[in-house]
């Protein structure tokens, strides 16, 4: 442990990656060169496949962070004068909310609680009384919270009642399968910096090729058209503005290292082993954590924060990084919290250290009482 | 030569970059680490002083490629109500229209052919018969034709006007000086991974902060709000969306070779070596270039396309680029090109072993007439 450079970056990203996948970007790829126009068409095969929907879908890279390929994917697909629902229980919801808002597109939210899913049966309600809306949002994986939502629910409900259904599953996709014989979906959206393991700088979406194909002049924005993209990508296999190149290749190691380690089921079993050492560990040594287990993803764990007056998340965050472990800050609006995730190029050895450490921080700090602050433990049980 | 793995890109990016700079790609940085808030706030510092307007402007970068940062900049600081006029000569200059016209945005275009700089005259007689036009924007070196706009001159036209000036430097930014003395300006746009020589995934805005203060609420996306990026930097050093931590870490490598080869200076000196020892050497070989060298800008030269037979540009590109040079196809709207870049880290001697391997690509393709296709050399000349 002691010979890395870097700390284990247990956080919602960017996430510790390989090696090789780092050294993937000491070349200098030309954005012409027939060598990185086959290195993108494979990686956009790769990605349909491991969706399973190449026959129905196509795959669309954009540059930029997750949100810029919501924010694509949003301003792409929903026509100007189309109604939207939000299904919002975290920041991310909220935040397509957000992006809808600048967009100037009509929609409505419909909310709960960070540390409750998506309610289906207000869904179904919602979309039997809302004739005028014909698009539905949803996120897989809050990460605010670290929850699940029930998106095959979700999905059928949606499919049911003939809306379309654009989910960000920008923090579990290549972890959770989002079977697409039970969870249909017009668009999903992601990036290759979350548990595909790439490092940041590109997002990609998942988008049926039908629905895509009736979608020219709808965006807001050139840089974030992805009709005009995949029009390019189709038609000579160019990004068309210059690509992040380093990032690509990369992001094409990445797969090859998550094709090699089984793929999805691969990737979950070691991110469940991950997470379920990391909750173990954390109760053991007293933390209470936010959700029970049924609606946890193995993705990022929130713990509420201790009531020992000792405890200063700063404080804290800092005598860890030291030890060699980034843990990230909560997002929670009304409960004290902090994060710590397990995904990333990590196993539970890793997350067992990690425990040894936040032990020997808390004995550092003076800190025994783990308890939550007075007002979190109402809300969180 | 023959131990790189990675042909020269002789190219307006990709560009070859440094190993040092692709090394620093090497380690994985949390974006909330203090060494990567530091990091940031070092370049966006470094660029304000490569500028020379630390007093008066800031620095707000942003993900994605160059167009993401003009289509940022374009519509954080322009009001949704504003006219704007655009100067083009080249595909840089019609791609900014373009972007107004996705953001709905009023504009006229002052347009002179690819060969013949923008028309100061012109532009005077346009801001004074137009009152309600309030901002120009400008390309300082159109790489279509790889023309040097007289960018003091319109500079002085729009300041003396009372007009706000943006100016995409995408492709100068770092090698040209822009002397603020001289060149009065609102923003500047460019990108990494032109001549400041980091790796693709990110550009940058330089704005007046005077103005920028203004602007909240302008921007048409989330993702390419340049205010609430600001805002959210000047608060806690942080970028909104994940940062392209790896391209950020290679961009400061990059600014550290810089600034000790000389600042602009040095790489004005470089690029111009290349540039004259290319033009002299395509000359030599019996080339026409497109421009007379008052209007060359030291970034990239159009070469007409000769008139024999057995010149195909798609068999010339791959001859070259299998001896280890990557050239670039044309741009001219008019005019069968093609071009050869003279930046990104390589000096004179590579340009030399790229006009030795084109003589010897020429000479296996069996091409004698140099001279271009009929009807080309009357458009440049």
């Amino acid at each position: 442990m002691t010979e890395r450079q870097d700390p284990w970056l247990l956080t919602p990203g960017p996430l510790t990656t390989s090696a090789e996948t780092k050294e993937a970007m000491l070349r200098d790829y030309g954005s012409r060169d027939s060598a990185f126009v086959e290195m993108n068409s494979r990686i956009r095969g790769r990605l349909l496949k491991i969706a399973r929907v190449a026959n129905s879908h196509v795959c669309v890279p954009v540059q930029g962070s997750g949100t810029f390929a919501v924010e694509a994917t949003l301003g792409t697909l929903i026509p100007k004068n189309q109604k939207t629902l939000v299904l919002i229980n975290g920041a991310y919801g909220s935040r397509i909310a957000k992006i809808l808002d600048y967009l100037g597109r009509a929609h409505e939210c419909l909310e709960t609680p960070e540390h409750v899913p998506v309610n289906v049966e207000a869904l179904a309600a919602k979309l039997s009384e809302s004739s005028d809306i014909k698009y539905v949002v949803a996120v897989h994986c809050e990460t605010t919270a670290g929850i699940l939502n029930p998106i095959e629910e979700i999905a059928r409900t949606v499919a049911d009642r003939g809306r379309y259904l654009l989910i960000d599953a920008m923090s579990s996709f290549g972890a959770i399968d989002l079977a697409p014989e039970r969870v249909p979906y017009d668009a999903v959206i992601a990036s290759a910096n979350k548990c595909l393991e790439g490092v940041p700088g590109m997002g990609f979406a998942i988008i049926r090729e039908s629905l895509l194909a009736t979608c020219k002049g709808n965006a807001h924005s050139l840089s974030l058209d992805l009709y005009d993209q995949w029009q390019a990508l189709e038609s000579n296999g160019q990004w068309r503005f210059t690509p992040p190149t380093h990032v690509i290749a990369a992001f094409d190691q990445a797969l090859d290292e998550f094709e090699d380690a089984g793929g999805i089921a691969g990737r979950y079993s070691r991110y469940q082993s991950n997470c379920s050492t990391l909750l173990a560990g954390l109760r053991a040594i007293g933390f209470q954590t936010l959700l029970p287990d049924a609606l946890q993803a193995p993705i990022i764990v929130t713990i509420l924060t201790p009531g020992d007056p000792n405890f200063e998340f700063g404080e804290f965050y800092d005598r860890l990084n030291d030890k060699g472990f980034s843990v990230y800050p909560g997002k929670l609006t009304k409960v004290e919290s902090f994060r710590i995730g397990c995904i990333g190029k990590l196993d539970s050895q890793v997350i067992k250290e990690a425990l040894a450490a936040i032990e020997t921080v808390l004995t550092d700090m003076g800190i025994t009482n783990l308890n939550p602050l007075e007002g979190n433990a109402a809300i969180a049980s």
